[in-house]
């Protein structure tokens, strides 16, 4: 297994589930502390409108604010259309991370447009952001199922990934929005990507909303995943309906990947700590376990032959 | 990826953890529900001494009863000693599960003897068993890590499993009591055990302490592994010390199963029926996701090159 490379998301796709707007000193002080801990990348937040999201309204302020300082990790925000890649070029984001949905249904309700028409646009706007000297990351949202149309055809996904590779976006995350993934599925999408063009940059987004989380990243690693998304606590999906997730939890998949002797880099007290904050500050359990659990105490790593192949 | 057999161990390894006693009538009913669910075995109790554990107590009662009733299910009793074969053998138990504890410590705590002494003692007590026409489970406690060990060395399992394949007891259950199984280890502690005899059956008993019970579930069915002991809506561990958790809940892993068409079977309806009413009865959420979620509704199953290779 590659040295997996560690995408945090929760300051985005964890706070934006949230109804509440977390002020931005807290946000700053969650993201500074992940953004030191080790983890190669932090999303700060999503250049929606304000009035649309109001818990990603402060997202200019707070990469204006990042910018003045120094943090071991890669920040990244998330850019819908021309004008967020505007914003996110304005405030010198240096990742700026893009998505189309599989689901029709999915795409219209968030973009107005079908699938085809979002990926043309997403791929002209992708470019744009690539010539202005930003590194971009492409997804395909729903990819494994959708929570509106349910199954979604394995070719639409691989449509919208060659797509992409024609386009000559290689760094393509496949995102489980609704948390409809199986490892067996993960593991020959990861695969079938791999396929197309053994130099892709596969980044897996899984939500646990079915409890399959935590497997079909490891399924995803175990294909050749170079990168995987996660949330501090395991935050997100929408706390007033069950039937939603969040992605797999940061300190839980650093915890995994710690007890086989990788990213021993990365500070999971530090991890542990923020998600404990973030738990405390929402007043709830987050889906979270070893920031309840704490560490295992013994820090025997295990052989290459655990390693996940 | 072969069929995989459901041992439900709910009923004796989630409620021995509660502080409360569950009426026998309670307990009869959640018992009976998933006997006839279509899951493969369900283990009603413990027969160790009813003073120190009252959450077991009624264990030979719940099988005289439910002896006199038809169900779908294998209904399997826990043992510890002699005395608890004689109990079981007297109320009728047809699969009859022991265990040893690969950690010193927890087996002096569990027994006063060492893993040694107690694997002779349980050898000989799962031999009286077969001798009764009685099919006998022998477990590796603490096969992974030990809660109060940490780390176990990897030749003390395998010494215990090389035991019981010599006195001729080939249904083995790895069970990771402390929940510090991760998935690497789990499938290579699973394919170790089928090279020393590939006609074992090896069952896979995984506690989600660190978040990586599903995950080295999925290890150890692609490794080979013919069952897995899981509980309704993940119920166990202890809930008043956060480090410690259930089994990976029955309903989320039938749910992945059924993605990819396996054991349609079982009535998923009738584990989420259960596994509600448990929450309901603990008034508390329990760890498993798909009883909060309900199934994905679209029933499309994935083609046979899902399977978990």
């Amino acid at each position: 297994m590659k040295q997996i490379l560690i995408h945090e998301v929760g300051p985005r796709d964890g706070l934006q589930a949230e109804a509440g707007v977390v002020p931005t000193e807290v946000k700053l002080d969650w993201i500074r502390r992940v953004a030191d801990s080790g983890v190669d990348i932090v999303q700060v937040g999503s250049f929606v409108r304000g009035d649309k999201m109001p818990q990603m309204a402060d997202t200019d302020d707070l990469f204006r604010i990042l910018a003045k300082e120094s943090h071991r990790a890669v920040l990244s925000g998330l850019v819908l259309n021309e004008k967020g890649l505007e914003r996110a070029l304005e405030v010198g984001v240096q990742l700026i991370c893009m998505g189309v949905s599989a689901s029709d249904t999915h795409s219209r309700k968030n973009t107005g447009m079908s699938t085809e028409d979002a990926t043309r646009r997403i791929i002209a706007t992708a470019l744009e952001g690539k010539q202005a000297g930003r590194t971009v990351q492409v997804s395909v949202q729903s990819a494994f199922g959708c929570g509106f149309e349910g199954a979604i055809d394995e070719a639409r996904v691989m449509d919208i990934v060659s797509a992409y590779l024609e386009a000559g976006l290689t760094s393509i995350s496949l995102a489980d929005t609704a948390g409809h993934a199986h490892p067996g599925q993960v593991r020959r999408y990861v695969q079938k990507v791999l396929e197309l063009d053994p130099t892709v940059e596969v980044t897996a987004h899984i939500h646990d909303t079915y409890g399959l989380g935590m497997a079909s990243v490891y399924a995803a690693m175990e294909a050749g995943a170079k990168a995987i998304e996660t949330s501090f606590g395991g935050l997100g999906g929408c706390p007033f309906t069950k039937v939603a997730a969040g992605n797999v939890a940061t300190e839980d998949l650093v915890h995994g990947l710690q007890r086989t002797g990788k990213r021993l880099d990365i500070d999971l007290a530090t991890l542990i700590g923020v998600s404990k904050d973030v738990a405390r500050y929402f007043g709830r359990d987050l889906p979270g376990c070893v920031y309840k659990t704490g560490a295992i105490l013994e820090k025997r790593t295990e052989s290459a032959t655990d390693e996940h192949r």
